[in-house]
């Protein structure tokens, strides 16, 4: 049985569950793949701490090097994340000749191209499933399953922190900070939350499965990108009034010429299955032409869901070397060749439905001012509901348009905001529904 | 740039979308794959009919022998269904040194052991993701993404009638037969319906899967199986205010010297994802070591979720002739010679709750004898709900009870029904929840 040398960077979260499925699960491996996934180095800075599990196969050591250089090693599996020295590493690991299992999407969405080419040059492997919905074969399933489909559209709730907090505002009434709090406690949010609540995390994975989708470059900077800091029980129970969910969600769409790609805050319809996507779990959701609507649902973080994905990658590499068919799968399941710049569409030109909540002032003749504003600006409404009155004496009016461009939303609420109708800018929330589609 | 020559057994519905995508989408696929897909015929008793689309290329044929024979062909794909003549076309194109791409779960389910044994002879591809939930890329989860991982337990909808049949009923309180007549009417049931109805299609489903999940041998004639026939508005009304849904479940368990494996109404919790999969849609839910529980949900079958899978089929297949990797991944997902036989546990043996619905006579008593009945048979008792009275002057007494062994509930039903408390045998419906777990 041939046997396959891995070299581990980084022995986090992820990277424990990785080595302690390569060491646990050895014979299941060997058995479904007809290879030995021997463990041979793990790197990181602290090999002292005891992560729990059994390391007395793997050398432990603190230079990356020793992975980097040692010329027995196939596969190196990259899970320090961040840009540096991850992304040094990754070059040259590649370089060497070795193939690179990574999670690393804040990487891969900056500098991916960067990559791909390097690895493509090299002709080894760069293989990335864990990168985006955790245990979930979103990747494999783009790059391989859905190969004959056009895909319409994307709908994906990728960041399980922003998941938590806005399941549990909309079970218990929590405010954010409230939610954040316990999410931090319970260990569904970080310390240092913002790469996640502000909607960053989930963009570095748009980025990535945009690019997957549609044979596109990928394109980080032009994806327009808001989190959900600003969300509140009332926005929530203002949704469901209306029979809406708010969801952080990363939206992708194919259009003739261009692309939309957006991460924001969303309403959807309660009959949409990501409505029922509750609690840390992540789900995708994916409109293809042939498919019609299918879904991905699952851990999309976590030690063993993610260790998961990364052990299906090496898997995959490991059946390639077996096979001798590195690079059978294009990286980016297109040819580079093949591979376009797709513009993505501007924000103003967006069409679609929103959600409008004002704090208007208790007086008469407000609502039809804020009315009249929003028929100025072609902007034409489907429902108005408002309800009690605020500590502060405003009255709260929310109001459901139909279908409208970004920019004149973004103008008339620029316009009302200097009325003394209102006493802030209003709360802005996107509709994805059938009408919005 | 390569052609690869692919022909078509059966131009039905499937096969008609099949040759739709190949023709269609032959520039997607080739920018994809790097090989010109070449459908060069297709054979059918019937190449008179007009079946809406482009088949201006390939050849037309009414025997199938000239696909089988011809040397240009490399990948065959059968979408005749049923055993005879499929299994016989199969063989030969396997044996004529062509890899064989087919949806015929019936034929898998019956002597799949027997066409992968050809197959691998023969060093061909043999592949099958359109078999099993149409266009959720199942096969490939198991076989590929899931390597990791120990499979604890599979709980799936896959068939759309049944889904349908069972959603119809639940939304506006239908009959069987009435749901029966509009899911024929509307295209979500055959003329001929038992083979969806009475569960047999969900059982060739999940003899596939369970042998791609645990590697052991398909095993179609060890599985229970029972359909929804019997499934009444009222049961369905009792789920409800017992906080379930009925669902035609197939259940495949992992123990440690044996598998569950069995399909029948299945009562679920409304906290399950599976529990909002309505109308004719699918859905795999999955709970493994490492990933925890994850889903796929999508459209089951119909013409073009299925050839998307049958071409993701056919683009693994090309991808492998251009990369010299044919049987990269094995058949079954595990090596022929890792592959064993697990047994399948006796339904008597099963442990689960069970929902019993009696139709009681209204006399004094009664619910005392049957609650005795069910405690001499060491059947546990969760809670009890009395309703109205029938027509026939019987009350409808529910009872969902504890954990218990099927044996028990049959003896005890049994012995209930000999006695002048019933007028007929109890409707028995099992549960999938928490405890039963």
């Amino acid at each position: 049985m041939k046997t396959i040398h891995i070299g581990i960077l980084g022995l986090g979260v992820v990277g424990t569950g990785v080595a302690d499925l390569l060491t646990r699960k050895s014979r299941l491996l060997a058995s479904r793949t007809g290879a030995h996934l021997n463990l041979k180095t793990i790197a990181d800075l602290d090999i002292d701490t005891d992560r729990g599990i059994d390391l007395s196969t793997p050398a432990l050591v603190t230079d990356a090097m020793a992975v980097l250089t040692d010329p027995d090693i196939d596969v190196v599996v990259e899970l320090i994340g961040g840009h540096t020295p991850a992304r040094q590493f990754i070059m040259t690991a590649l370089e060497n000749g070795k193939h690179v299992v990574t999670a690393n999407k804040a990487l891969l969405a900056a500098c991916g191209g960067e990559l791909v080419e390097t690895a493509r040059k090299n002709r080894v492997d760069l293989m990335f499933e864990a990168s985006c919905g955790g245990c979930m074969p979103i990747i494999k399933t783009l790059r391989e399953s859905l190969v004959a489909n056009d895909i319409n559209s994307m709908s994906a709730i990728l960041n399980g922190t922003c998941n938590y907090i806005l399941s549990r505002i909309s079970k218990d009434g929590s405010t954010f900070e409230e939610a954040l709090k316990t999410a931090q406690e319970l260990g569904f949010a970080e310390a240092e939350p913002s790469l996640d609540i502000d909607g960053h995390d989930t963009a570095h994975k748009l980025a990535i499965l945009n690019a997957l989708a549609h044979g596109m470059e990928i394109n980080l900077s032009d994806i327009h990108v808001e989190g959900i800091r600003d969300i509140t029980p009332m926005d929530i129970e203002f949704a469901k009034s209306f029979g809406y969910t708010i969801k952080l969600l990363a939206i992708g769409k194919r259009h003739k010429d261009h692309v939309e790609a957006r991460v924001h805050p969303t309403m959807i319809d309660n009959t949409n299955p990501l409505s029922h996507v509750d609690h840390s779990m992540n789900a995708i959701a994916i409109d293809a032409d042939a498919t019609g609507k299918t879904m991905l649902y699952g851990h999309g973080a976590g030690m063993m869901p993610t260790a998961s994905a990364v052990l299906s990658d090496i898997a995959d590499i490991a059946r390639n070397i077996i096979a001798g068919s590195t690079g059978r799968v294009p990286i980016l399941g297109y040819p580079q060749e093949n591979i376009r710049h797709i513009p993505i569409l501007s924000m103003n030109e967006l069409m679609t439905r929103y959600y409008l909540r004002f704090e208007a002032q208790d007086h008469p003749g407000v609502l039809s001012r804020i009315a009249g504003i929003l028929g100025e600006n072609k902007i034409s409404i489907s429902s108005v509901q408002q309800q009690g009155r605020n500590a502060s004496g405003t009255v709260p009016v929310v109001m459901i348009t139909h279908v409208a461009k970004e920019e004149w939303i973004q103008r008339a609420l620029g316009r009302i905001t200097e009325t003394d109708c209102v006493i802030k800018r209003p709360m802005v929330i996107r509709i994805e529904d059938e009408e919005a589609q």
